[in-house]
């Protein structure tokens, strides 16, 4: 919220830049309350856009750098009036040129918001000092740093793995236990006609240059952005760059010689000066020789390969009926040109991938499942939504489905599993949407996507996804194996059996992704101090309480550690001792910042009455339970924290 | 047992041999009776190794094959005699001789076990139908054999993964929860430098020939063993050939020279009679490439170097105390040069590791858990019994450290440990040995080595192992790093701090293994039947009912079906619904081959009092249950299946 106090010193533009700031949080992030109409809010931003595109900008560089875009609006809004006075027009045109302004129109908003910071960074937000916790603690750190470390690889370490785990259970219950589908392992390491047939071989690259002299390696969709943003700066004529850009944006740019010219044209040099090599698809995947008789193949790029391969016998175990529900959780690889940021872009990943094989007859009615979700209540950010410089929207799946937004009534049911699941591993649900697909950005086999994407630091990132891969990968595997992959189903006409070919529809899950984003939205400073601790919900915390004697060194109170233990062991509760000297304050501390719910104190009362106190990581209330109690009282907590105030008071 | 009626038509010697099958087999499988003493069975096997070594063979091919040896063993025993009769000989050379004797005839008991099938097959097992049943089932299947195959990689089906995920977890109970020992996730994709520290990149490989013709590759060691052995039988004087058999066997033939002038002085050619390549050394690891700037990268084939690497940060994390206990279950490479042998070699397996580093000080004395352990018997086959030709013992572990046979309490309570784990996983506890590493045998990095032996169709398999893999790998990484992976302790004479390099003790599993043999040990037949079944523990079954509509198309019973499935839902017991057309029998028989252990029937009594029938996969016994009912009682049978009776009653 922005404080009234300083507005006073502000100019106009810097009110208005707040205001709009304001409108855009309350529109996204907030629940809209009911003297609040959602729709005016939407209004009054595209108002407050519209007063940007006509008058000049706050900042000048910002100003420099949309400038040319700003004309190109108003250009089009001119062309989009005279086409509309004109009676001869054909409507297509019209229609094309409402939604060619509206995509200029959207291009503006993204970059003052990004400009605002709304998109990337919405909240204040201390990074390193939450990445130095995750770090102190070991959740996890990179891999093989004492020889340098290997950029874009990484260790989780106990805390890390526990959770890790305990996400890949949640995983198993809440789809494939109630979905009852059928978990498979297949192999990493694949052979090259796989990956021929699926596309990845041919079309699973980004395109590179290198720094001739240093030898190293740029993307050239990132280098270029950067190095012809900087160039807008210096530069009058924008229009050409601005093009530039807008390619490398839509993924346009993808021909090698239209970005070898470029950089001689304008002479791009690498961030070191150097002259770059000229560009170079580089395929993402990491190849490797099975055998000794040089038969090439890769690191699997995605888990998905194998339950496709494994379709006959699938179809066959699953008693050739449809739909057939497969799901496989297991790493995968991508050799990154050049990653950063953290757990978000790793060279090897752990993912969960669900293929649900259906009948396309069926694909888009009914799905008997989807009245367990209907009524969730999800933010979704449409295509239209995208494209008309709108926000998402906080609507019930049924909504989604009867105004066509989402097409299929399966997809929808995994947007609402998803969004459960999301919200049951902590993550804040108000910092989860559903972003569609726009049409240029989808992978070669997919026909709709949904991305759902979380609000962290990093801006919004995409946590899982579902994709429509309709019959693709079928066909594809069909075709260079010779085998035929298909299902049957009667002939309602001839009543007789004929084959196709099943569409698939595929959740896909980063685990990564998802502990990362768990993480940073259960990162919490205790009120008035600088404590820091992580409020996990039980299930997904690394271990679930944390046994510390009051006194390390008391021989009277070491017992009663292993006594606990024990009991906690007998009932399958993960948990640490704290045994090392040090105030008991410190290590209250310390199991916070491990994210440990409850901690279990044996003081001196201990040896009196056998009872320990329990206490709560968030709030930091303590009473006393008695020892035989601890397993129950602990299993009940997890189930359903609201407990507390009962067993406090008896 | 062999067939008396049938003894009147056979030789002398036909009959000892059969004697002596039984022999061993009375020593080795059956707890030994009353009646029996093992010590005079020994005797028994000793006296008749004696005639065999004495007297012809039975079969003349074997004959040939070990006249050689058993020359070398009369000679040998000569020469023993002489120095013993000599009062000037030093006790040394006495000792010399006999280990020298021991061994030779240790070479040809083997020989003679291996001829009568004793090692690789103590027990007629129908192996085609066993795994036809695998397959059919889809437990597991080769991967990618819509393209023909890839050898020595697998994907897990349904069955299979699902019988994986409750080993991980048993794995997880059974040591990570019960000793808090800590768990990580460390990177597969590793950086050469760690390999060359490890050692992995100099001495991880095996030497290869290939067929110039078809350049099919050889592992040399098992190509000139058969290739040497089929000479033996047409050449006359042997000796040579016996002393490059030997090297083979004790893996002394390591010389890339050796091995060409043997190939070339013998004329040895490849299995389809080409002239073979000169050898060379493979190395077992997949090489890639990290990034793209040509980092040589392999994929581990081991998970325990990442452990090692993380020593400061794990160390920290356990507040500097030893015993510090890390493990880490992922999956680990090797390229193998020619795969057979199905789940059992694999160039992609899972395992797990722990590391147990302790302060070398201590490492021999007390281990305070031992005595958790210290009454449990385990067949023990130490070194000593291997070279004198005995077979293994069954002994408490009190006794094995009482006699020295294991050095380490801490070695001897993960024997116990890792004996039990895999009882409870349903391996046959009589065929389990844990055999000591002969000292030629060990790994580089390896000090004293046990492995877990099962005995299978593929002869007994190393299914886990115990290393003492003393500081090797902490020395060799703080090496090659610069960075100083140690721990502290007090020096107590001087009352300072002082650093010292940990050891540490490895226990290790081959997931894969132990699944293959916890299949076959459950793999039964029904008693005047062909009917197959798995007879697997409650917690390691891949489903744990099964739920039969006895007539799928009636629609009165369908609503039972999903009332059932969510009430098992609810209490996260995984099960399968078999609701296709067919005979109720055919179905029991289905549900039987996946190993599932209880089937619920649902049928017309169902409609008037809310029953099922419960039914037993291993007994086929039925009794009914009331439907709220199921859940409690399914779980309850599966912590123990002995309430069956108490249940049926009521």
């Amino acid at each position: 919220m922005f404080n009234l106090l300083k507005l006073s010193n502000l100019s106009t533009k810097k009110i208005l830049n707040l205001t709009y700031l304001n409108l855009v949080k309350y529109s996204s992030f907030k629940e809209p309350q009911k003297s609040i109409n959602p729709k005016k809010i939407e209004e009054k931003i595209k108002k407050t856009i519209q007063f940007f595109i006509e008058n000049d900008l706050p900042d000048k560089n910002l100003e420099n750098q949309v400038s040319d875009l700003k004309k190109s609006i108003k250009s089009q809004g001119d062309l989009l009036r005279n086409l509309k006075s004109d009676p001869n027009v054909q409507k297509e045109k019209i229609i094309q040129a409402i939604k060619e302004l509206n995509s200029r129109q959207f291009q503006f908003r993204q970059k003052i918001e990004k400009y605002l910071n709304i998109v990337e960074e919405p909240e204040k937000f201390d990074v390193d000092n939450f990445e130095s916790l995750l770090k102190e603690r070991f959740f996890y750190d990179q891999s093989f740093s004492a020889y340098g470390g290997v950029s874009g690889l990484f260790d989780l370490g106990p805390l890390g793995c526990s959770i890790q785990n305990n996400l890949i259970n949640e995983l198993k219950k809440h789809f494939v236990l109630r979905d009852r589908m059928l978990q498979v392992d297949c192999s990493i390491l694949t052979p090259e006609i796989v990956l021929k047939a699926s596309g990845h071989l041919a079309k699973f690259s980004d395109i590179m240059v290198k720094d001739t002299q240093t030898n190293e390696p740029y993307r050239v969709d990132h280098l270029l952005k950067s190095e012809i943003e900087k160039l807008t700066k210096t530069s009058k004529n924008n229009s050409e760059f601005n093009e530039i850009l807008k390619k490398i944006e839509n993924s346009q740019l993808i021909e090698i010689n239209e970005i070898d010219e470029i950089i001689k044209k304008f002479n791009i040099k690498s961030p070191k000066n150097n002259v770059l090599s000229s560009a170079s698809p580089f395929n993402l995947m990491f190849k490797t020789e099975i055998g000794s008789k040089g038969h090439t193949g890769f690191m699997r790029p995605e888990t998905a390969q194998g339950i496709f391969l494994n379709f006959k016998r699938l179809y066959d175990f699953n008693q050739k009926k449809l739909p057939l529900i497969v799901a496989q959780i297991g790493k995968s690889f991508r050799n990154e040109i050049s990653p950063k940021s953290g757990l978000i872009r790793q060279r090897e990943f752990l993912m969960a991938e669900i293929e649900h094989f259906v009948d396309p007859e069926k694909k888009n009615q009914n799905y008997e499942k989807f009245n367990q979700v209907e009524n969730f209540k999800v933010n979704i950010l449409s295509e239209e939504a995208q494209l008309n410089s709108k926000s998402f929207r906080k609507i019930s799946l049924k909504e989604a489905i009867d105004e066509n937004v989402i097409k299929s009534e399966t997809i929808a049911y995994y947007i609402g599993r998803i969004n459960q699941f999301c919200i049951n591993s902590g993550i804040d649900s108000e910092k989860i949407r559903f972003r569609q697909h726009l049409n240029n950005e989808m992978a070669h086999y997919a026909n709709e996507c949904w991305d759902l994407e979380c609000l962290t630091s990093y801006g919004w990132i995409e946590c899982a996804g579902i994709a429509d891969r309709s019959d693709f990968d079928l066909k594809q595997h069909s075709n260079f194996s010779g085998l035929k992959l298909q299902a049957e189903r009667m002939n309602k006409i001839e009543n007789s059996k004929e084959s196709f070919v099943p569409h698939v529809i595929e959740p896909s899950f980063g685990i990564g992704r998802i502990m990362y984003t768990t993480l940073e939205h259960n990162y919490k400073i205790r009120p008035k101090s600088t404590k820091r601790f992580l409020s996990l919900p039980y299930h997904i915390a690394p271990y679930k309480c944390n046994i510390l004697p009051l006194n390390e060194s008391d021989e009277k109170l070491k017992p009663f550690i292993s006594i606990i233990s024990d009991l906690l062991i007998n009932s399958e509760i993960s948990h640490r001792i704290d045994d090392n000297s040090g105030a008991i304050g410190r290590r209250y501390w310390r199991s916070d910042e491990c994210g440990i719910p409850y901690a279990l104190t044996i003081d001196y009362e201990t040896l009196n009455d056998n009872t320990v106190t329990v206490r709560d990581r968030d709030t930091t209330e303590q009473f006393r339970i008695k020892i035989e109690d601890i397993p129950s009282i602990i299993k009940q907590l997890g189930q359903d924290k609201n407990l507390w105030q009962k067993f406090k008071k008896n």
